[in-house]
């Protein structure tokens, strides 16, 4: 058994999610079909609906189902307002690339972005901009100022999409509070299966769809309804839903790792650690060790950490989210990201700082 | 248990793909993370690759993994060549709709495509046309003459995809001897999970990506690759493939099927009997007798068919594949499709010709 410490790319499936899939998988039924067994799929895929739109506190009629967070993003870039697009430069490359065109929003070094600098952007802008701010970044576990993105974007006329992928399931998530416009949701990452995510867009939002098709998800999302994906994904948004109340715990192992980190080498950097950060994300930089090295170092101990994020198909490239944090090339190759979530134990923190502690002391040694 | 007859809209999961699914998410893993649980989850993602290959006979780098059938057809349609496009009148929504500006090609009362008026359509198309031709019918099963597609558009310098969703898994499938450049798969079609498929893309093919983000597919279509659906899809088409010399008794089940349809209601016409068709499908249609009640009738006895795609989210409006063939609005109106598949039994079959007969028998009396 691994010490699997990589949430932030992809969480273990939750019992729950295994169940819905396997009742769901039980029978035949396309949830589009008029007759009983295409009856019972349309059910299972409403009461994952439901589920899923509990989670971020919304109508389940804002729930969009798509095949992914980057479809999801892809969707709310390409498909609502027709004006500008404002980004955060600490954005997912699902946001980055779908509006190449996009202006990008300079964060502060806490990497939490720069209302002023948000605020000078929206300035002059022609009717129907959209601005894209993700909730918690999926390398540092940052917190953005929501309210505060929505409270100038609205000032300014503007739509906002916010990305919470990474947030959702590691803190209470309430879409009416936050005052966006949309917001995606990924179900691999707390605990449901990968390839479904949701798009939640305010009702009667204007949106055009990215595929074309069939009339599913009310002409928004054609395709056959991917059923096992989606009760895995309403199970697994019901038990993160739940388990909200132990993000406390997993806060307490988040913070005894880096204290340990810290003790085993002072120099350690914590980035964003002056932040308001998601419980279950670190990102330690120890200048002068690659990234590459510390993770296969951990990988050959059974510790399973990454570099950033996973969609790059094992290219380690310096991260632009750290980069535009300030950090120089140097310290952000040596960032390594431990993310913890809903299995993660003592044990596991145990492991990854016995196997780092070997690796520091050896590179001393060297 | 109901008499499933529904295969079309979706086939009842096969247990090969139970199992690889459940093997699949056993252990967490992002097939895009570096370490071991990533490692081991590319591997699944890879071994599937090939199984799914195989059933199209072509090079697993072909293989571009998508959530469907439609993403992979808006996926062709929208990134292959950039020439006008050519479509068949018979094709599925996701073909029509992705190219809606497409020219739309006439086939013949019996469903297949009119070679000389694909020809003629050729004639003076500028260079980097894409003619987009289905290899068998959702709604009739009728296959079209590829071979003969192919050559007339190589002629004209056009590129061909084909959209094999409906013929993959029910007759043998040899993409390079088909002579297309981009064909469709989708695994739910086949007994596999639903929110998976895969556009096979000849190699070295300019493609522009539908979706922008990560690295995935080779650049090609990004996201966190679907390990259970892909592991399900893979199992799948292993599965299918073995059973290729079994559809010789599906078409025997078919061929009872419809020779009992006759025998209780001679005035009932089979659309596409006069073309090769798909061995597991039949598309029936008794005049005067509403789609709707057949199907509801068939529903309380516990037989499950459709009329037409079961993609309009239980609408049942005239078929366009009938419409196409020169059906009458009322004709069109009055046809369901009984489709068969992997689990099809004379039990199925018996099943529904006992509620079909009584129907038609009240029907007679009233």
């Amino acid at each position: 058994m691994i010490a699997y410490l990589d949430y932030n790319a992809t969480a273990p499936l939750r019992p729950e999610a295994l169940d819905a899939m396997t009742r769901a998988v039980a029978e035949p039924g396309n949830a589009s079909s008029v007759h009983a067994a295409g009856r019972r799929a349309r059910r299972l895929v409403e009461e994952a609906r439901e589920k899923v739109a509990a989670l971020a506190a919304v109508d389940p009629r804002w729930v969009i189902f798509t095949s992914g967070g980057t479809e999801a993003n892809n969707l709310a870039l390409g498909g609502l307002a027709a004006g500008p697009r404002l980004v955060s430069a600490t954005e997912h490359d699902s946001v980055l690339q779908a509006a190449p065109q996009a202006e990008r929003l300079a964060v502060r070094p806490d990497g939490q972005i720069d209302l002023d600098a948000l605020e000078e952007a929206l300035r002059g802008q022609p009717a129907g901009a959209l601005v894209s701010v993700m909730l918690a970044n999926n390398e540092t576990g940052v917190l953005q100022p929501m309210e505060a993105v929505v409270e100038r974007a609205k000032a300014a006329g503007a739509l906002v999409h916010c990305d919470a992928v990474q947030a959702a399931g590691k803190l209470p998530l309430d879409m009416v509070r936050l005052g966006v416009d949309c917001m995606t949701l990924s179900s691999h990452k707390l605990g449901g299966p990968p390839g479904v995510g949701a798009l939640l867009c305010r009702d009667n939002l204007p949106l055009t769809p990215l595929l074309q098709g069939g009339g599913q998800e009310r002409q928004r999302r054609p395709g056959t309804e991917n059923l096992p994906g989606i009760a895995g994904f309403g199970a697994a948004a019901e038990a993160a839903l739940r388990d909200l109340p132990q993000v406390g715990s997993i806060a307490g192992l988040r913070d005894s790792l880096e204290t340990g980190a810290q003790t085993i080498a002072p120099e350690v950097r914590v980035f964003g650690a002056e932040s308001a950060r998601l419980a279950n994300t670190s990102c330690l930089a120890l200048a002068g060790m690659a990234a590459e090295t510390q993770i296969m170092a951990l990988d050959l101990a059974g510790v399973a950490v990454s570099a950033g994020a996973a969609c790059s198909s094992g290219k380690v490239r310096p991260s632009h989210v750290l980069t535009a944090m300030g950090a120089s090339a140097g310290e952000a190759a040596s960032a390594i990201r431990v993310s913890l979530g809903w299995r993660s134990s003592t044990d596991d923190v145990d492991r990854f700082l016995a196997a780092w502690g070997d690796l520091y002391r050896r590179s001393q040694a060297a």
